[in-house]
């Protein structure tokens, strides 16, 4: 099992033609997360064949429009398809009442129930667990109540240990799964062998940590650790430096220590104003501090594994 | 002068890559007026180089998302270009409740004026007007209220009559613009020449009226009389006549007699249902009653003289 990432869109603020924002969506086995939700969101998981019927979490870091304006629509379109599966959606507090207000005014029904998931805690906490994940907050520092979100792949099955599997005579195939499953294995004359003599740990589980928006933030450090793959948002290069402080939002140097000192694996920037006709000032601005870093494209998909 | 229509989206319901929302601008002289707005609006705005400064008015039809869920993102842009200039949005009641909730909850701060104008009656009224232009309301019959708009241009300069102005010794052509204006003229001796011995009325004027989403509703047939151009609705073609009946859409020969009835100079259809892969039957069917049709189109800009 690994985790895939799709990039929908990354630019920040004004949305413009090829330059949509935020919204991704992480696959976890068979389902889709969907992260943040900017206006035009349905359009471009069209756009890229996202099955949206597979959809049934949303999680929204803020509600500045550019993460947010897309979602009234996609929930509007779900019940135009005639979903029937709930859709849980986890965001700051404030955004029920704002949902609700535009499917009340538009006296529309849904065939679907909508369950809400109201987030103000300022600490990180688990908001979703099923058996494949689990997805934490990582708050932010920005202008207004925001969160990054952390998915951790769950532990799959352990894996055999088969050099000490094949010294026991009573040992047969059908055994296996329940060896796998973490049972101890037990044998005719009712003797046990522990279950960690014949296994090994399971396959290192993946993590992707998503942070947009926000000032740089050095207390979600102990969060990242670990970490495969990091999104971070990189609105402005060095030379802004005063800007991204009176905007709350962090510069790409900035991105690539956080990404550096968390020790993750890669980085990938992203939500960049629309002041620079392209980013390749802030790929060298972070990769003179974290090497492994890349740049938010549209339709770019990473398997995190 | 002349009205000149460009079609930004042209489709009902869920919003599908080159299916856009209905939206579509009307210039008229040197502004702009936005009718319906659709999810990804002002993506289209950019798309078709329409320039965000030159509209000051926002014609909203009625509350179902694909007219008006891209407003709201709309106005967050303009706040981020520094927008001064107040934008007036014109449309059914709650439409005020819905922007400013989202606005606060942004915890946004317009740097422009928000003008709302509430609409609730259900006769045709004057909603707006200037020295170029009146705009009335044209009540539909639609699951919900709803209005199209009737955008009258006003009557520009009076025409001069060189033929008789020439058998007038003491006019010079510094007199023509009083004359233009409506003025007498007043001769060396104080006598008055009334002014319309020495002018020709003015260019005939055009009208446009915007029909979208209603079901088959003769009772608009008297405001659409000596319009150039009517935008008429043609969600269905008449094999899915029972479902026009039950959506409240009109299916295409019905918008063909409402403009043959009305006596209108030309049709265009518009919002199809995403059922459809081509829309030559829609085209067919109206055009069996009124020849003078055309299908929106994308980017299709029309001149109405």
């Amino acid at each position: 099992m690994s985790l895939k990432l799709t990039i929908l869109g990354f630019h920040s603020a004004t949305p413009r033609l090829n330059a949509l924002p935020t919204s991704q969506v992480l696959e976890v086995k068979n389902q889709l997360f969907l992260i943040d939700c900017g206006e035009g969101t349905q359009m471009q998981l069209r756009k890229h064949h996202i099955s949206f019927g597979k959809i049934n979490h949303v999680f929204i870091s803020h509600l500045h429009g550019d993460h947010f304006f897309g979602l009234i629509g996609l929930i509007s379109s779900f019940g135009l398809l005639s979903r029937t599966k709930s859709l849980h959606i986890h965001g700051p507090k404030g955004i029920k009442e704002v949902i609700e207000l535009q499917i009340r005014i538009s006296q529309s029904h849904l065939s679907f129930p909508l369950i809400f998931n109201e987030l103000e805690n300022t600490e990180s906490e688990l908001i979703w667990e099923d058996k494949d994940i689990e997805v934490r907050t990582i708050p932010l520092n920005h202008r207004i109540y925001t969160n990054g979100f952390l998915f951790i792949e769950k532990p799959g099955l352990l894996n055999l240990d088969m050099e000490s599997i094949l010294k026991e005579p009573e040992m047969e195939r059908c055994d296996y799964y329940n060896l796998k499953k973490g049972k101890n294995f037990i044998k005719k004359d009712k003797s046990e062998i522990p279950n960690h003599q014949l296994t090994l740990p399971p396959k290192k589980t993946a993590r992707y940590a998503f942070c947009s928006d926000t000032s740089y933030y050095p207390q979600i450090i102990p969060l990242l650790k670990d970490v495969d793959l990091l999104y971070h948002e990189a609105t402005f290069t060095k030379e802004h430096e005063a800007l991204a402080y009176l905007t709350k939002h962090t510069f790409a140097e900035q991105a690539g220590k956080i990404a550096k000192k968390a020790k993750v694996k890669q980085l990938i920037l992203g939500h960049f104003s629309s002041r620079y006709a392209n980013y390749y000032e802030h790929l060298k601005e972070a990769k003179q501090v974290f090497e492994n870093t890349i740049l938010a494209e549209e339709g770019l998909t990473i398997e995190i594994n």
